[in-house]
């Protein structure tokens, strides 16, 4: 393998190629210019970078080449766990949140439970059924945003992805906030801690999807289906003993605890306010539902197909356990904990499987499914990023794969916006809640209203099934935004309605950016612009003094121009004299101007001297190069380079000017 | 005038001399090789930087010339209010600290407050003659440091440095609390504000010290010489009264607020320890009096003996007023508040002067003269730390004069450590107190220690008399020293006591840092180095791709050397075929080398590639061209130059390699 190098001969014009040979045990030769690297090339340098690589490798893994991407796809048990258990686990909070509103109606409000419950199972069918239209439509994924954008255009496009990325930091907040409560409900000893379990729990997740989304399927499959199994037994085992009589519900218990609540809160009394309220709030249910629809591509082929039935498996999994609890829930006669120290999940299974191992499970198990829940938001928030960051709609950075083929930006963005939240609203579930799903609304309708104008527009086979089906749909899931926007407004959801439009108009100017510098910097036909070398640069290196870097920089710059000239700023006269002297004895042919500035001041003096060179030479690039010391240890670098630096700062934004970072490495 | 440029002509050996006409508006021509900077010149540019140039203008002044230093002289009277405001300004919380310890022993206690004020004002006699004696021998400024270096070596040099340091930003801080206590004193609704109040006068002060050393001293002698005034005023009416029977002691107060301190503090009954204590507290007192001796040159000529004079004065103000005001607290039976709400020269000033308006000018002048007393710390602190830099000790930065020629790097760090200790303590004088004199006295035994060996040493003319005040003022300030460390260890001096040796070493690596740097950096002789240019540089310009930006980078590195190579690292071959079409398109001379990357690494590829091109030209520099972005507007930052800038950090540590910044200016 040669890298050839083309070289100006003596003569003008006359040119000879130079032939290097790359060492080969870092580089493969594929072709005349081209080179592969070999795997040592990944290994980390020095002793820091080697320490760095082991902690990495040990939390993430090693590298994965970009050649197994195609290999990275789940089986369809495997993508349930990954994409349906933040669906699944929402019913693990959803009828505790219709009955923290309806308690407030007291018993007559409470009445409403179940046809509120039953309301929300109606609305779930819908989506299902609605989005099983679009996996069909979008078998490459259709995220809203993807459906939004082919069909309504950018405006909606970019409602339905601001609403949907904000649902997926919340869907972390709340699924890990949830899955702590689980936890401490088991062990109220904990309860003090939530916040910073609630964290570490967070960086965990992080890490595990730093290492890539197979293993992830993994990892979730277990307690995904160990949570289904215990909790169908938990409904089937809690049905058989209330038919039986095994168990019956402890009215008296129940009496106290609304009193407990009616003196702790004030009573509003049933109004059609209150039920559209539980239900908004219950619609919490059916966050989740949208993330098949949105990773299609990672099922195993045929894609679209794996999808639909995963979607429809976990409808019917997600429609019986949100009944089956709220029935239970009901028929206990059990309410939520005033004080917030257990949750109503937790009191139906004391109350089913008595405080036996199967409580334990059951309270195990549904704090793993909502820690792991968050997952979906770790596969679909840089999904979401990446294909907006293709558009240009989001920094370029979160297109990018990492070592692990994982987005890792996303990721670690993902992480940290939901750390954040979760610590500002103190792992409380139900403050979450009212912001939480009205942005998955929002964007079920962009998705909705985008499958419907589709149909209209295309009128493929059978479209009038498709255009029943979606626009059902979008006015249902349309109408439920707009009742969650105004029953919870004053409860949280004022800051999303805020959020959203601010987010959007951000990704907008993003876009607008990208494309103007997309404009300036565009060659269309490459030959349109000038490809000969630009006038010979000259060369200002500024001098402190004379010393060893000093005198390698002078030399160096010497050997890049022989326009070069060294400039020596200072107040003190004295000390010019005495430099003028030690550089006539170095002997440089490097000449050396003293500019003096009496208010000690370095930047602005070597600006308009740039400014004068520059005026006459108008056509030469002007260039800076400047001694950087590199110390040899870490706590020596503040004693170093502060005037580099700053010159750095200000020189950056001169135009036609550029700057050379000669480091001189102190050895001790 | 002209800059002569040096330049290689065709033939080998052939040189010319290009001549540069400089703009005459920007610079002045002042011999063959200097050019002087015309006040043009450090007019800011820009939008932001106009702005930035008004703010700091109107902060801070406009610049001074390095000329105008001389003149930047104190007389007798404002070096008084500069230096001794600190000193004087002690008698205001002294009194009250050792009240506040006798108390804790109950009315036998508070019978030593007279007798443990007048060991302080033995001590403070004995302060000052030996201090008449180091300002003779130091006329160019005898701080402790100066004198320990002197006479006693690197480590005592340190440890009073390191002391001085410590206890000038707990002046400012134990100044300022006091100050704005006196404040609350008088306006009780202020109290819970005092922390806020305190660090916006350190904001005040920081700035008013950045304007320069001779405004200071406008501004504060007005205050000094009030507080002077209205403090004897109220000593003299005082005492008149009480001769008088004018104004009583009010002994039913003074048994009831006795009661009060006793229900709130375990008694400790009377022991050595608690009246050593209350000494070591009252000492407070003698901080600031080697103030004077630290600035001797920033006095008006003959430097030394104005300062002698002015130091006298100083001790003969502040005995009076300290003892004068000890005096009046036994006198009038008062105690310390039990809840802190009001000072002890508060309920004096009360007693005396009534609540008219002579007491609100009392505790007016007293808040400003604590306030300003802090000043002694802003023009010692960067004197000290100057002086440090000087012999590199502390970072270089401390040793440049800003725009008004005062240490603004020292200004400001003292402003952000003593508002950081402000904060911390919440403002509170009495937790403070220990912390701060034990420095102040460890200072004073280094200083007299240097001045009894000097006198030892040297034995010049009346050597017998200075050695005897000085042995007898070191083993009286050690003592005090003692003393405070033991009886104030428990509260809070332990803290002093672990940081100082802890800054002594940092101080003495950072000498080590900076000694071997030079010892590297030397060019004892200038010929000894070669002058002559480096091999010519091998350019490696890293592209993602080729637009406008990438071919005028390529075009800039073509003008600095024939020998250039584009680098394109990529995972994806397919786009790398598409390049190479459009570089061959372009129909540059620079080759382009693809490599493949199929972890998508870009910095480890990069580097071995350069290790592959270095060792075929072990002889040549390498150097990394990279283009960067500079945007339009501020918030598109971070949407670009994010690879550019780790390359940076990382090519930074690679000897012998050079990198090269291109900006591209984005229009739009």
């Amino acid at each position: 393998m040669h890298i050839r190098e083309v070289r100006q001969g003596h003569k003008p014009g006359e040119r000879y190629v130079r032939i290097h040979r790359p060492f080969h045990d870092t580089f493969r030769e594929a072709s005349g210019d081209t080179l592969v690297a070999r795997e040592n090339v990944y290994a980390p340098r020095g002793n820091v970078g080697r320490a760095w690589g082991q902690a990495r490798r040990f939390l993430i893994g090693r590298p994965l080449a970009s050649s197994m991407l195609a290999h990275e796809r789940l089986p369809k048990t495997k993508a349930l766990a990954v994409f349906a258990s933040d669906a699944l686990s929402s019913s693990s909070y959803a009828t505790e949140e219709i009955l923290r509103i309806l308690v407030l109606g007291g018993t007559l409000g409470l009445a409403f439970t179940l046809p509120v419950a039953a309301a929300i199972g109606m609305l779930l069918a819908i989506v299902v059924v609605s989005y099983r239209q679009t996996i069909k439509a979008y078998p490459n994924g259709g995220g809203s945003y993807i459906v939004s954008k082919d069909n309504l255009g950018t405006i909606p496009a970019l409602v339905a992805a601001s609403s949907l990325l904000a649902s997926y930091v919340l869907t972390v907040a709340v699924s890990i906030s949830a899955g702590v409560f689980a936890l401490t409900s088991a062990a109220p000893a904990l309860h003090d801690y939530r916040v910073i379990i609630a964290i570490v729990l967070i960086g965990v997740m992080t890490l595990i999807n730093l290492r890539g989304v197979s293993e992830s399927g993994t990892i979730f499959a277990a307690p995904t289906y160990l949570f289904i199994a215990i909790a169908m037994a938990m409904i089937g085992y809690g049905l058989f003993q209330l038919m039986t009589g095994g168990i019956v519900g402890d009215m008296a218990r129940h009496d106290a605890e609304l009193r407990a609540w009616e003196s702790k809160h004030a009573f509003e009394g049933l109004g059609i306010l209150l039920v559209l309220r539980a239900f908004a709030q219950g619609c919490a249910a059916l966050t989740g539902t949208e993330a098949i629809s949105d990773g299609v591509p990672a099922f195993k082929p045929p894609e679209w197909k794996n999808a639909r039935t995963t979607l429809l498996w976990m409808g019917i999994i997600l429609g019986v356990l949100f009944l089956g609890i709220s029935f239970l829930a009901t028929q206990l006669a059990i309410l939520p904990d005033v004080d917030d120290a257990e949750s109503v999940v937790s009191m139906i299974a004391r109350s089913v499987f008595g405080d036996g191992p199967l409580y334990y499970v059951m309270q195990g198990s549904t704090m793993l499914i909502l820690v792991l829940a968050a997952n979906t938001a770790y596969a679909d928030f840089p999904r979401l990023s990446w294909f907006l960051a293709r558009d240009h709609y989001m920094p370029h950075q979160f297109s990018f794969r990492g070592d692990r083929l994982a987005f890792s930006t996303g990721i670690s963005t993902l992480g940290i916006l939901s750390a954040v939240i979760v610590f500002v609203f103190q792992a409380d579930t139900h403050a979450l809640i009212p912001l939480y799903a009205i942005g998955v609304f929002v964007a079920f309708t962009c998705s909705q209203a985008g499958m419907v104008k589709r149909w209209w527009t295309r009128r493929e086979p059978s479209w009038q099934y498709g255009l029943v089906v979606n626009t059902v749909g979008a006015i249902t899931t349309g109408a439920v935004a707009i009742i969650q926007s105004i029953t919870q407004f004053t409860h949280g959801a004022w800051l999303v309605i805020v959020l959203i439009p601010i987010q959007v108009y951000v990704l907008w100017r993003i876009h607008a950016h990208y494309t103007r510098v997309a404009e300036q910097l565009a060659m269309e036909e490459p030959a349109d612009v000038p490809s000969d070398s630009l006038p010979e640069p000259i060369l200002v290196v500024p001098v402190a003094g004379l010393n060893r870097a000093v005198a390698r920089t002078i030399r160096y710059a010497r050997a890049l121009s022989t326009n070069v000239t060294a400039l020596h700023v200072t107040d003190d006269m004295d000390d010019a004299a005495e430099l003028r002297k030690r550089w006539k004895a170095w002997g440089t042919d490097v000449p050396l101007v003293i500019l003096e500035s009496k208010y000690r001041a370095l930047t602005q003096p070597l600006l308009h001297y740039l400014d004068a060179v520059g005026k006459q030479n108008p056509e030469a690039p002007i260039t800076v190069v400047l001694a950087e010391y590199v110390p040899h240890r870490w706590w020596e670098w503040p004693l170093h380079n502060q005037t580099a630096l700053r010159l750095k700062g200000t020189l950056f934004f001169r135009p036609n000017t550029a700057v050379v970072d000669v480091p001189y490495h102190l050895l001790r």
